[in-house]
């Protein structure tokens, strides 16, 4: 099939055009164009030969010229806080799926969660590189970006700002954290305790999850007991593995623990299990995320699943269309969730007890 | 401060330029040029400062033009096959962070191993928007990277390639997995299984690991025995438990395992603990890479710690000597790495009896 290509002597090679890829793809040069321009509605069985195509004839675009005549360069930025938190690292590799099938690329943007940095990103100081932006900021408020001066299309993730003037697509945090804390209560547990609570002014997924811990904690009719609401200053294994101690350390311990995240959950059940401390048994944890670690955890962990799948999904789709060109009105989109009980709650189960039948005929 | 930037009236400001952003900042024209081009010896403080007065003018560098004029975008790419593979995650933070010493943006793509697409990254079909590449390949070869025609700068990180055409940062991995294979000979283990061989071409890392293990197992005198090689597809969690589970239903199991990389023996921990075989009593795991949840998992993990901040700083360092135009011969860096030993190898440590001087007076 390769030797159906334009017969090209080698130096005639630098003299590769868009025609030559067209002809060797057997698919229009409209078409050609399209892949090379990273735009949608390209099959990937088509792509997949233009690119094939590409490659036999080293087919080099003139991307530059091309970039300041159309204003497109196929890629758009996922800028996250941190790619080491594992949430991060997934929805990363969610929303890249959800880009390739339109055949967009992602270049991903670690931020930090610093003010100085998630402002250059807002500001498009890259703009030259990326068609769009989604953006999951951590310093900045509704404010700053409404302030925002770039007209890069942006989709925010995240629970961060609200009622903002960008789309927005969001897990509802408030009622996922009162399911697990409820969850908690119904177990029977008297003291349940919360950790990652932040105050600063940019902790809106704190402020949510809190409220919804809150909540659960009056609608089980359990007094708030402000002692067992556990500060940190970030969201890491450790910062968890910390307040546990400290919950631990105090004259009435709980007997319960919803984390913020899966990590907090993660480094507090290694705290417990060094203590001794049985979980379920005498503490159970709950987390947030659904991250693989906590499946593969001893005791796996009782969590919050956000439908990370469909917060990737709606978030590159919002942007595609803004790229296209739409202008609604800024859309908040809520994706679901569900607790998913684990062994950290739910205990393990009973192992099977020994098949009488095998025991031996005689018995 | 800011009131001694240049009195410009709103209708001014489309019309900023770089010598306003300068008297603003209080530095050169030239220092300013180099924070927007993202070269290097820009001091942390001058670029913050910069940017700052960049922010505040609203600055908008004519950017396409200047990348044709001097073909700099101050981005680099880093490709690697997954983003949610905890080692490759620490690594980008890392190679972000060391990036950020230099002003150089990272641009992370995620290449899923895939052959199509890890020809795109090495070919630079992406080459208008980056200065130079950090790549881990998995599906190419030697010779495809050989036969690139692409010349950005390019540095190989991972042990896929060997004396290959690049720059290439590795660490050692047949003297890494054969110090982890010992350590399992050293406690007394006569079974020490490994958990991780591939053979399907590509399979560099499993190769080398394999071959340190057997160095190992005929160093210690112990026989090679090949049902006690477990195969995996992939190097995740799944595959270790699945593997795992396979050893255990042997007629004769093994009293340690090997895994070649911490989320393999993440799983195969997850497998013994749901049978009930004690680690590292009945069988004693190590991993490799020092992933975070490894020193969180219970029992702690035992595993290989490759120097990943070196790992990540030095390739930095040969891309920027590449970018600024040094041409030496290819060169192969090794970085240190040293096996940490944790509980799922050594046990947990006692815990501390209780002090007699407590015990009371009357005593």
């Amino acid at each position: 099939m390769a030797d159906t290509g334009p017969d090209l002597e080698p130096e005639d090679r630098r003299r590769v055009v868009l025609k030559d890829v067209a002809a060797l793809a057997g698919v229009s040069v409209k078409t050609v164009s399209n892949v090379v321009n990273g735009y949608v509605h390209v099959t990937p069985a088509t792509r997949a030969r233009v690119e094939a195509a590409i490659r036999e004839l080293n087919y080099r675009p003139n991307l530059s010229a091309r970039n300041l005549r159309q204003g497109r360069s196929g890629v758009i930025a996922l800028a996250v806080p941190e790619l080491d938190i594992p949430y991060f690292a997934e929805l990363a590799r969610l929303v890249v799926a959800a880009a390739e099938e339109r055949s967009l690329t992602v270049l991903v943007d670690q931020t930090g969660g610093d003010r100085a940095r998630e402002q250059l990103v807002a500001e498009g100081i890259r703009a030259h590189l990326i068609d769009g932006l989604i953006f999951s900021p951590l310093a900045l408020t509704g404010e700053d970006l409404a302030a925002r001066t770039d007209d890069t299309p942006m989709v925010l993730l995240g629970e961060r700002i609200h009622h903002g003037p960008a789309d927005h697509v969001v897990v509802r945090n408030v009622e996922a954290a009162r399911e697990a804390t409820l969850h908690l209560a119904r177990l029977g547990r008297r003291r349940v305790a919360a950790i990652g609570a932040q105050d600063h002014p940019a902790a809106g997924t704190a402020r949510l999850r809190l409220a919804g811990y809150r909540e659960a904690l009056a609608a089980a009719g359990l007094p708030a007991d402000d002692g067992l609401v556990a500060p940190v200053a970030a969201y890491h294994r450790a910062d968890g593995a910390r307040a546990m101690a400290r919950l631990l350390d105090r004259a009435d311990p709980p007997d319960a623990v919803f984390c913020f995240n899966d990590l907090l959950a993660l480094g507090a059940l290694r705290t417990l299990l060094e203590r001794g401390v049985d979980v379920p048994g005498d503490i159970a944890v709950a987390g947030f995320d659904d991250i693989e670690d906590g499946r593969y955890a001893t005791p796996t962990l009782t969590t919050v699943a956000p439908d990370k799948e469909q917060l990737a999904r709606r978030a590159v789709e919002l942007l595609a269309e803004r790229m296209a060109g739409a202008a609604p009105a800024a859309r908040e989109i809520h994706v679901p969730h569900r607790l998913v009980v684990r062994e950290s709650t739910a205990g393990r189960p009973a192992r099977p007890a020994p098949d009488p039948a095998a025991a031996g005929r005689t018995s």
